[in-house]
C-alpha cells in the first residue's frame, strides 16, 4: 500500500465568523526528505485561538497563512526517515508541521521530547506553548505577588488552567472566569481557584457585580485572554496601579463580535484614572524562558501537583470543526487532534 | 475700603460639554486666618484639562468638586497675613487655593517660590505640574532612549512643549501633533520639533499617512495627551514593543465626543499584536521626582535653553471662558489667569 499525506489547507478567508467552508482537505504523495532533512508523521496536532488571526490577510505579528497553504500549527510527531544526523528514526519531536499527517523538516526550531517525563501530548499544552504563556504571563509580565488578587479569564483553557494553579501556589487570591457550570466547578474543585464565575449566564452588569463580591480588596492583576464582556466588566474593579497581561482576545477575533464592543475611552479612561500598566505579549518572544519554565513546572506535572485536561478529537479531518468549537469555547482544557497513533 | 474675596464655584455639573452656566462667581467677606493658618492672595491661577474630570460626579483619582464648592486649581500666591511660623507676609508660594482671589491655608503641600530663578508664573507651567508631567512621562514612564522616534500629542501645550524640547535634547526624532498652522510652525521653529502635523486640517486617514511619512522607522514612544483621532491614527504605526505614556485624553473628556470613538478591539488588538506597553500616570503620584526635575530643568529655563509660552487671561471672572477655550485647544502654551498684581 502506497502511503499518502493528508493536509488541511486554507481554501479562502473568512468574511465574518470562520466556517467549515474556509478549509479544504488535500491528499498528496508522501514526500521524500532531501539532504539534511527528515520526514515525520504527526501524532498530535495542537489547536489554538491565535490561528484565527492567521486566517485573515491583515498585518499581525506573523504573516497570514496563504490561500491553498497548509494551516500552521504545532505538532508532536515521530521521525520516520532521516537524512539529518541530529534526528533518528523513532525520535519523538515537537515541530510546527501544521495541520497535516506528515511533514518534511530540516530540524530548525524542533525540540526532542523525552516521553518518560510526561505524556507526549502535554508538550502541546501544559508543558508547551500554552503552559509557557501562563508562566511568563504570571511571572514576567504581571510580576504577580503573593497576597494579591488575580482574575484569570478563560480560566479552564490551556493557558488559564495553568496560570490559575501557579497563582494559587504563589499564594494569591485567584478568581477565574469561565463559560458554563461544568467549567466553573472544575476550576474550583480540581484546579483550586478560590472562586470561578460563569460569564455565560451573566450580563455585563451581573458579571461585574460577581467579580466585585469575589474580590473584596479589588483586583491587582488581570490575565487577559478574551476581551469582550469580561474585560468591560472588570475595568472599574482594577485597583490603582493594577497590571493587565494581554495575550489573547478570543471574544473579538470575529469581526462580527467587534460590533458590540464598547468604545476606546472606556478602557483608556480606566488606564489613566487607575494608572494601569497594560502589556501585550506573544509567547514567541519569550522562548528564552523555556528552560526555566520546564525546570519549575515539569516536575509538578510529573508528580501530579499540576493538573491538566485535554479535549481530543480524532483524525486530521476533524480539525476544522474542532477549531470552530474552540473559538466558541466548547473545548474543555487543551484542544488536541489525534492525527496518528502513539509510537509502538 | 473693605476687601472682598471672589471665588468661582461649580454651580451644576455639565450634561454634555462644559459651558459657562456650570460656573458661578461668588463674593464674600475676606476670611481671617486661624491658629497656624495664613491668608494668601492669588496672583496666578493655573487652568488645566484635568479639571474637566473634577466637574463630573464619577469615580476618578480624586473626588469631584462638590456643587457650590470652589473649583480646584493650583495658584501662585502671596502671603498677606500669617499665624504660621513657617510663612511670612510677602512670601511667594505655590498652593492649591482654587479659582479664588484669596484663600486660607495651613501650609500643607505648599511650596515657597524663589522669584529670582524664573518668572513666578513659570511655577505653574514649565517648572510646575505640567513640566514635571513632561519630564516624568519621558524619563520614568516611557524610558525614552536616544535615537528613538517619539510622537507627542498636544505638542505645544504646557506638557507637550516641554516634552518635545527634552526629547530633542535627548537625541530623539521628535514628531509633534498640534491644532492649527501657527502651533505647528511654533513647534518646529521655536521648540525644535523635527516635524509637527496639524490634526485639525486632516482626516484620521490623512493624519496617519502624515505621521507615517514623518516616522520612516516607525514610532517607538507615544506621549498621549489627547486620545481621539490622533490615537486611532497612530496605533498601526507603533513599532513592536513600543510604549505609550497616557497622561490625558482631552478629546474624550466630553461625553459627547466619546460617541464617535472607535471600538476597544482597535486598541486592544494593537497592544496584543505589537506587544505594546501602555501605562497610565497621574503626576500626583510622582512628586518625589520634583527635586530631580527642578535640578535638571530650572537652569535650562533660566538660561533660555528651554522655551515656554503662556496664554494669559485677565481677572478671575475670565477663568470659566478661558477654561472652555482650553478644552477646545484655543490656548497656546500654558493657560494662566492673572488674578492679582505681581508683588511690589
Amino acid at each position: 500500500m502506497v502511503q499518502k499525506m493528508d493536509s488541511i489547507v486554507l481554501a479562502n478567508r473568512p468574511l465574518g465568523d470562520a466556517e467549515l467552508g474556509n478549509f479544504r482537505l488535500e491528499t498528496a504523495e508522501l514526500p521524500q526528505p532531501g539532504p539534511n532533512e527528515f520526514l515525520a508523521r504527526t501524532i498530535w496536532l495542537s489547536l489554538d485561538p491565535y490561528m484565527r488571526g492567521r486566517m485573515n490577510d491583515t498585518k499581525s505579528y506573523s504573516p497570514p497563512v496563504g490561500i491553498d497553504e497548509t494551516m500552521e500549527g504545532g505538532c508532536v510527531a515521530e521521525v520516520m526517515e532521516s537524512n539529518n544526523p541530529d534526528y533518528s528514526v523513532g525520535d519523538i519531536i515537537l515541530d510546527r508541521l501544521g495541520w497535516t499527517s506528515h511533514g518534511i523538516s530540516k530540524g530548525i526550531g524542533v525540540r526532542k521530547i523525552d516521553p518518560i517525563i510526561a505524556p507526549i501530548s502535554s508538550n502541546l499544552g501544559v508543558l508547551g506553548m500554552p503552559g509557557l504563556t501562563a508562566w511568563v504571563g504570571l511571572n514576567d509580565i504581571l510580576e504577580a505577588q503573593p497576597g494579591e488578587t488575580i482574575v484569570i479569564s478563560a480560566a479552564t483553557g490551556a493557558v488559564g488552567s495553568l496560570a490559575g494553579q501557579l497563582a494559587k501556589l504563589k499564594g494569591m487570591r485567584v478568581i477565574g472566569i469561565a463559560g458554563g457550570y461544568d467549567k466553573t466547578q472544575y476550576a474550583i474543585n480540581e484546579l483550586g481557584y478560590d472562586v470561578c464565575i460563569d460569564h455565560k449566564s451573566a450580563s455585563l452588569h451581573e458579571l461585574r457585580k460577581q467579580i466585585s463580591v469575589a474580590a473584596p480588596n479589588g483586583v491587582d492583576c488581570y490575565f487577559e485572554n478574551v476581551g469582550g464582556k469580561t474585560l468591560e466588566a472588570i475595568l472599574p474593579l482594577l485597583n490603582t496601579f493594577a497590571r493587565i497581561a494581554l495575550c489573547g482576545m478570543i471574544a473579538w477575533y470575529s469581526p462580527e463580535a467587534t460590533k458590540t464592543a464598547g468604545p476606546i475611552p472606556t478602557v483608556w479612561g480606566a488606564i489613566l484614572r487607575q494608572r494601569l500598566r497594560v502589556r501585550g505579549f506573544i509567547i514567541f518572544d519569550h522562548y528564552d524562558r523555556l528552560d526555566a519554565f520546564l525546570e519549575e513546572v515539569a516536575p509538578m506535572v510529573s508528580n501530579g501537583t499540576i493538573k491538566y485536561k485535554e479535549t481530543i478529537s480524532l483524525g486530521l479531518s476533524s480539525a476544522p470543526q474542532s477549531f470552530l468549537d474552540l473559538l466558541e469555547g466548547k473545548n474543555f482544557g487543551k484542544q488536541l487532534v489525534r492525527v496518528g497513533n502513539d509510537p509502538k
